[in-house]
């Protein structure tokens, strides 16, 4: 077992998880190929199917309102409780392409189902990479071929490669589960660095287990650990286009999980550390970004701890000084004033423990420790506005230098 | 007459106005100096009175839930349509401060009540900085007694000069305006290359004619140019804490402008012109900023295009594009899907006259003619929704690796 992947203070492992150098759970095969997308010839095109026929599912996707082509084929083309198979590209969001896109994602599942045998509802799309240019779809088809020949149980690395675009590195996981009525797997990998801002999900993320699931218990388990962690962190405030998360089980452990049983608690539990660890990756490999910070809100309205915490953290003032290293916590004030507009606040903030304004004064403080906390790689902001009973968190990253070189070069 | 102030394609300078080197309009003396808020020694105090008793005045404010000590004491002990004097300093913006915030920014109005005659309601108090840093109040104090001393008619530049941080220019501008009934002058001295997204104003602002308005029409003349203006640009969306835009009418001219008179039109014509350009030095003085842009949305819901406009114009996504000179419109694509959620939108977009996306799909169009048109300084997106009566606009500028440095290494 190695220790690499639970990494964040914010994240716990819990007892019942074990982690695995890589794999599938049982039942699932996946493969990544090079399919000419990328014009640098990386791997581009992930293919990954269950071969179990009683496979269970559940998805979430962008809230966009200009969604990609892929996106809008999955709402309304897919039985979304039984998907069998994604199919995913990079290098191309297939996004803004029209009525071109849609036939293209079309093709593709159609493509997919002759392939794998299985109804064309139950294959999902995915597309991530540059929007606005049409998807060659004779690459993506071809590219789907070769890729099912190479479908293997241990094909999840070359999956996650081919769902990259700026990631820096792959983000996936591969865990052992201890439920009270058996061992089970789960899986996942995803993609994302920036823009990044999710509603219901962010980016790409496909997570598999060999449980048994209703789609009704999928649905819930997703839908909870998705807003607790991809639905909380932000690397630049920017809603995708193509954001989609789906949970696949193909029930292959014959380890049943029941609603409100101790085995969903205990498979949600794991759940939830894999997709908030799997977040807190995203936001650490935010582009460009060095260090990252937790915003945490407390008060007595939960749409305003909201908006507090979500202007803090795509504050580019708030973002540069956490990347300069430095505690301006005047800017943290600054963005909660920006975002609670009219009536005079008086805030409290903490940074890293260190007490720096209490009702909306500054505090004498040491400057020198404050300092030295800040310098760590995971920083931690608390504020507190007036009330109690309403918190939240969001994860962001720092904006670099380096976010301006990566995106002010991007497609040309 | 010199050409140099209204340099944007986006800004006419009316027939009736012509530029003067600098000054002040009649009855006003202005002053810079340096009293060590600044620890590079640049001048940090600016000291601007009106000597006419009957002088008018008209004030806009952040309307950030912070706002610093200055401008809940202008709102809270000024008489806002009489003001006779204005103490702006820059390197302490007296923000999260508390009571000994308020104390100094009332000890400042005191003073300068006691040494230029007027009441202390009629001297409003400025300022600009780091924020949660208590202000040296025996500084701005003896800086004061200096600047007194230096009052001059054509201390404008001083002035201009003493209001600046992180400004890579002094923004100010003297005007003459011929009106049916005589001639009077306009001049107006501002700041800002950060923290800048408006909601009535942004930044600091002071404006003075020696027309002779009543109060009422020097605060509908403000309200509406600074809606046309500070009101529609963008930095880096953040609101701050101390904005503030005033303008005060001497009457020293003896020319007077009535409500509803063509000399109201015309010096309204004057100074939101005045106000646009001066905006858009901002913009093109943000921080780090080499290119600027003016996106127009146009649809059927007011609401709807300044969320959109707002979304565009603070997306680092589309930024950083301007920056690199890349005209990646389906980044403005994802970021008006961002802020418009749920329903497909079917957008159109045009960059510098050329229409690329028409009902939500990419159309062909010469892809080297656009990116030449978009190397400009000055560069223009289109955005239709569906819809028609409701446009608006919003100027905002690049995100650059400067705009990182400048902001990573404010404060420590």
């Amino acid at each position: 077992m190695t220790s690499g992947f639970f990494s964040s203070r914010w994240v716990q492992r819990p007892a019942h998880v074990a982690e695995l150098p890589g794999g599938l759970p049982q039942g699932f095969r996946a493969a990544g190929v090079a399919c000419g997308l990328k014009q640098d010839g990386a791997l581009d095109l992930g293919l990954l199917v269950s071969d179990a026929p009683q496979t269970t599912s559940a998805a979430r996707f962008t809230r966009s309102g200009v969604a990609a082509a892929p996106v809008e084929l999955c709402r309304e083309r897919c039985d979304l409780a039984h998907l069998r198979a994604v199919v995913a590209n990079s290098g191309n969001a297939n996004a803004a392409t029209g009525v071109p896109g849609l036939e293209a994602a079309g093709a593709t599942q159609i493509a997919a189902s002759r392939l794998t045998g299985a109804d064309p509802a139950g294959i999902a799309i995915g597309s991530t990479g540059v929007i606005g240019v049409q998807l060659p779809v004779d690459r993506v088809l071809d590219g789907m071929a070769a890729a099912y020949e190479q479908l293997r149980p241990d094909g999840d690395a070359d999956f996650a490669d081919a769902i990259r675009t700026t990631d820096a590195f792959p983000k996936r996981a591969s865990l052992e589960v201890q439920l009270p009525s058996g061992t089970v797997r789960l899986s996942a990998q995803c993609k994302g660095a920036g823009m990044i801002q999710p509603n219901f999900a962010t980016m790409l993320c496909f997570v598999q287990t060999d449980a048994q699931l209703d789609p009704e218990t999928a649905d819930l388990l997703l839908g909870v650990t998705v807003k607790r962690s991809f639905d909380r962190i932000s690397v630049d405030g920017q809603l995708s286009t193509n954001d989609m998360a789906v949970l696949m089980c193909s029930g292959a452990s014959g380890v049943r999980v029941e609603p409100e049983s101790p085995e969903e608690l205990q498979l949600g539990e794991a759940l939830d550390a894999l997709l908030r660890q799997l977040a807190l990756l995203i936001v650490a490999d935010g582009e460009g970004a060095k260090r990252i910070a937790r915003v945490v809100v407390r008060g007595g309205d939960g749409e305003r701890v909201e908006r507090a915490a979500r202007a803090v953290a795509n504050s580019p003032l708030v973002k540069t000084a956490l990347h300069g290293g430095d505690p301006n916590w005047g800017r943290v004030a600054q963005a909660v004033g920006g975002a609670l507009l009219d009536a005079p606040l008086h805030l409290d903030i903490a940074v890293e423990g260190v007490q720096v304004c209490a009702g909306g004064a500054l505090l004498a403080f040491d400057a020198h420790a404050l300092e030295q906390a800040f310098a760590r790689d995971e920083v931690e902001y608390a504020i507190g506005l007036p009330g109690e009973g309403a918190e939240t968190e969001v994860f962001f990253s720092d904006l670099s230098h380096q976010y301006v070189s990566i995106n002010a070069d991007y497609t040309t």
